[in-house]
């Protein structure tokens, strides 16, 4: 299903052109817009979901399979050195198109994209307790 | 196939404990030793495969629904109002251990976690040779 006013949904459907990199019954990616590297480039199921979580699960396969071609097309033809696939989930997550997108980010050794990684910790109890309750909720 | 001298394989195969979130006969969810948030989990395939674009199809499908369900019952335990999935892929990509790993990064309106993004541009011939160069590899 399409979404009226859903910006993913239009390109899906082609009524907003995009750069395509490949496209199937189900599944398009498309160059990013506003590329945090050269080849930065979006892979989005072609009817609307929000989240990765309400994605259904031959949707989601069928997702991160052209996900994989197209890194792999990528690193091929950029000869980068490796890349990020990040899909963010929620406004607090960064989700800016509510149409669930995974991004696949090319990056080269010494670039500045993602340099914050702030590793807190957890104690062996309280790691046990938030298992617990994640777990519970499975 | 397990590596002797990666980590993750030895949590796979349990010579080296974790806290458990799920795990089936090809997949591993587990708390990440030093989270971005409460509640960052890892999601790993059993067998070890470097990167997103070297894993099997099969086996990259088994290890995507897992980091769905897995993100749905963080949500439901936590509350949280968002969560990023990302998949660091090679060194460059600040990937440290080289066994395929999703992390599930639960996140909270205004919270500090990835507040890096920097948006870049690229012109419509630009992204057409780009585009191009990308699918060539496919």
């Amino acid at each position: 299903m399409a979404l009226q006013d859903c910006i993913f949904c239009k390109i899906a459907t082609g009524q907003i052109p995009c750069h395509k990199i490949y496209e199937n019954d189900s599944v398009l990616a498309f160059l990013d817009i506003g590329p945090l590297s050269e080849g930065h480039t979006l892979v989005i199921p072609k009817a609307h979901f929000e989240k990765l979580d309400q994605c259904p699960p031959e949707i989601l396969s069928g997702v991160i399979q052209v996900v994989g071609n197209v890194s792999r097309a990528i690193v091929s033809a950029l000869g980068c050195d490796g890349y990020n696939v990040l899909c963010n989930n929620g406004m607090a997550a960064g989700q800016e198109v509510h149409h669930i997108h995974f991004h696949v980010i090319p990056r080269t050794s010494g670039d500045d994209v993602f340099t914050e990684w702030k590793s807190g910790s957890c104690s062996k109890d309280q790691a046990e307790l938030l298992a617990n309750r994640i777990t519970q909720n499975l």
